[in-house]
């Protein structure tokens, strides 16, 4: 079962599942180009989701270092924090929910 | 919110929104040409998508009548009407259980 869950901001998606695993990746990799070599991504696509989030959002989800010692250096924001964070908890939640009609389906599924 | 759910049998979507939605619109419509009209899509696409939904499931989701006076006529068998059932039921589910962290999410959206 996947639960694929689109946060919709007019017509453009403000989160789905590939937003999300970008800003996981971004915090785990610390750096855009790291982010979007793990997801198998182009630099380019990567950093056009993350506009897309951006402009989606109140605040930024991701503060990007120019210049400097840290250039490059991408970290979550708060707000980019918080996301991960409620969409990651929406999947369970609904995973969790969904189980006893899931089971049942699945049940009629050809083995 | 959109919670896209999709049943994976093997590599294929055994159901997923388009086609429960077709399930619903057999439902309702009583025959395959109608239902697909009705969707906007091609009779040819409706019927492929029965196809697979029907391959993917141990008992057939939509019995067919050929020839004779209910030529065309479509219905849901006992499975299909299970599974219209628990996917609608699935997605009622899903809204509720992330409805909390949903509007906590809507909240650091730009207006």
């Amino acid at each position: 079962m996947r639960p694929r869950l689109r946060v919709y901001h007019g017509d453009e998606i403000a989160l789905g599942p590939g937003k999300v695993d970008l800003l996981q990746a971004i915090d785990e990799a610390g750096t855009l180009a790291e982010a979007a070599r793990r997801l198998g991504m182009s630099y380019m696509r990567a950093w056009k989701l993350l506009q897309t989030m951006n402009s989606c959002f109140k605040e930024p989800l991701v503060d990007t270092a120019r210049g400097g010692a840290g250039h490059g250096k991408a970290t979550l924001t708060a707000t980019g924090r918080a996301a991960l964070t409620l969409y990651r908890r929406m999947e369970l939640e609904t995973a969790q929910a969904i189980e006893p009609a899931w089971r049942e389906l699945l049940g009629h599924l050809e083995d």
